[in-house]
């Protein structure tokens, strides 16, 4: 069940969907994203970050997941991945990004809700 | 528990202990790091993050733990946190360096192991 839920955020990532990236997602989500700000606390940041990410990707829209582990128990669960969106290098191409990605999920009410996403690249 | 195993990791990082860094860890750890490389796949790879951690380091180390949420089910567990370490900057002075932090458990044989880590600043 997490395991489609990303996959299914993902391809709506893809989509520019904003109803199904954030239909999983709790009010007090916690967001360490790849660009600033250091963190995006609560629902409406974790909406501002899509906006940013999209004001920054050549279209078509990449959101790939290239590699998933989940480690799912009753009530609470974690999921990283190798991922891959892109960007324009300084002549204007379109080039792969690779990043990491980690996101962590409780079950409330029933329903797998994700409360954090930490998405990286390395330093340099 | 899960918030004493990494109080007491974070406590081991500063004091340069391997043996207590290292002591609630899988095998088949997985850590995205600061720096590169992308990923580091099992122990032995994750041990050698910490030697590149310590040479860039001015002593003493820093490692500290300013913001700490942990979410513990009954065998998954995830935490992540706001910390701190530290760098020189081009003049030599120390200076804090913030990071955020995202760690994955599973309870194994009844112990909490960390089989995950994810260390990030910022992209700039």
């Amino acid at each position: 069940a997490v395991r489609e839920l990303l996959t299914n955020w993902a391809a709506a990532v893809r989509a520019k969907d904003f109803q199904g990236i954030l239909a999983h997602h709790a009010d007090d989500i916690v967001m360490f994203d790849v660009p600033p700000p250091f963190e995006s606390k609560g629902i409406k940041a974790y909406r501002e970050t899509w906006n940013l990410f999209f004001s920054s990707q050549p279209e078509p829209v990449a959101f790939d997941i290239k590699r998933l582990d989940v480690a799912a128990g009753t009530d609470v669960a974690f999921a990283f991945a190798l991922m891959q969106c892109a960007e324009r290098d300084k002549d204007g191409r379109r080039v792969p990004l690779d990043f990491r990605l980690t996101v962590g999920l409780r079950k409330i009410d029933g329903r797998w809700t994700v409360v954090h996403e930490h998405h990286s690249v390395p330093a340099t």
